[in-house]
């Protein structure tokens, strides 16, 4: 008899769920839409239906032990989620409570970056490490803090929200409604609007001055820098210097033995890693420089969304 | 048989100590010199003696269970004292295992500002709270993090030290070595250079005027707050701003329940508070907004470092 968790991730458009071992192989795997339902229950049923429909697909004796899900504004605590800003059931959702009601088995829910954090521990780079961060990197910027071996969720839930920590007063506009956050100035969005900013202060004949604001995109600033475009170049040692300066904040508060970065952003490779630790280094007291290593995500071409949120079960059954 | 510990408080020119029971009080207590010894080994030779003269004193049966050691420096995974900038002992000193040496029991070390956060949680004001912050605003800014329960000691022992988050790129020159730290900004000699930088922009008549950089001190800049003096109701309102607006990060990292503040500048009330409150909630995400209370610590005219050094021992007895 095989032991299973299924592993769901909640996003703004899509679900993806897969049924995994300990070991982090699929049995089965699938996906749902998640934004043509208005309703929550509505959305159930049918993610529910495509549950079921995946599991007769699994071809060895297996049981279900749990079903860990990474969703956006996720309460680990309660089990909720909680006025995500891109979904669309409003207000707090009893999600683990409504989801037992359609499916029969332990429920867990984090955030993604939590999710993300747990992923990396038990199947990626940080595979025996206590302290660590998780960063991820796409449209913002979560994160998953680790100490001692396990996530910090805070007295309400919501702990690791480094997306959210202040650059800038009265910077750029966040989504969260408050501004200077540092997702604005480290994301895949973040990093066009400074391209949008360094333009404006100097094009220097930068290819990146082609495109329209809604044309541009982080890939397109990376394929820039790689041709050796000033403007691209200079974005991105001007994002690693906001992430660095940040980062070094929090090897002050947690200390972590490695902080990894995950996403879209973070396969900018060099680009992206090498300012990042030199600006962290700079802004460390004496006491951390030289023992904090910036690493790619190990799940970086995995299912990760998916192995963290299954994570979540295999993580308490240790 | 009545169970006690010892708790020791190294400060750079004094050692206190105590003996005391789980409850808080004290059964013997005493004081011996830090900074007439050269080499620890005869500091050490001294402050045992000053123990045993002391346990003379206890007049009932008891048992020492464990000694709790808050030193500079201190590192709590191996019982080390490492480059404390205020202790003439340089480089790594194994104090634990020194220690015992020459008294035989338990012991453990952490820096004086985790103790605190022990003390606080232990007797003071977060009993029952498993994730708060504890920040010691004295000669600097120390601080304790408490995650579910348990301190955040780190991967390498150190974790906590807010005092050297970065307010500014290339700021007022830190003891650390480095420019900008919180700590240069809040803590008792942090207020009297933002009282010097705003009489240099405006003096406004200050009565602080009459004082020399070397004469000055955050007692007397409470006492003219208190008279309305112009520039240190500015000096207060801008440390506070500081330390608010890095608070608001230090709740994105953990999400506290409360963030505890202690020491001198503490002691000023609404002086300090207030601001602290407001720019923390204006800088925090809607997430955490009116969640994190700022509080005195309910150990303020207490023997707060001597118990909290004790709690070390009594916080693994649980």
């Amino acid at each position: 008899m095989k032991d299973l968790v299924i592993g769901i991730d909640i996003g703004g458009t899509f679900t993806k769920f897969g049924f995994v071992d300990r070991e982090g192989n699929f049995y089965a795997k699938g996906t749902a839409p998640t934004d043509i339902f208005d309703n929550v229950d509505d959305y159930l049923i049918n993610l529910v239906k495509e549950l079921q429909q995946a599991e007769q697909g699994i071809g060895v004796p297996y049981r279900i032990i749990g079903v860990g899900i990474g969703a956006p504004n996720a309460n680990y605590h309660k089990g909720t989620i909680e006025n995500a800003p891109n979904l669309k059931w409003k207000g707090i959702i009893y999600f683990g409570e409504l989801f037992r009601k359609y499916y029969d088995a332990p429920v867990k829910l984090t955030n993604d970056a939590n999710a993300a954090a747990l992923g990396e521990m038990i199947y990626g780079g940080a595979r025996g490490m206590k302290d660590f961060i998780m960063i991820t990197l796409g449209t913002g910027l979560g994160s998953g803090i680790v100490v001692n071996g396990d996530l910090v969720y805070g007295h309400d839930g919501f702990a690791g929200e480094l997306g959210h920590v202040n650059v800038l007063k009265n910077g750029r506009r966040c989504g969260c409604g408050n501004y200077g956050c540092l997702e604005t100035y480290v994301s895949a969005p973040g990093i066009k609007r400074t391209v949008f900013e360094l333009l404006a202060s100097d094009h220097e004949g930068s290819a990146l001055a082609d495109y329209s604001f809604n044309e541009l995109n982080s890939e397109m600033i990376y394929e820039a820098a790689i041709q050796n475009d000033p403007v691209a170049l200079k974005a991105f040692d001007l994002t690693g210097k906001i992430l660095g300066t940040k980062l070094a904040d929090s090897v002050a508060h947690t200390s972590p033995e490695a902080i990894f970065l995950f996403g879209g952003l973070a396969k900018s490779g060099r680009y992206i890693f090498e300012p990042t630790k030199k600006y962290m280094e700079e802004s460390m007291m004496g006491l951390f420089k030289n023992k904090v290593a910036i690493l790619p995500s190990g799940l970086m071409d995995k299912n990760a969304a998916v192995l963290g949120a299954g994570a979540l079960i295999w993580k308490d059954q240790e």
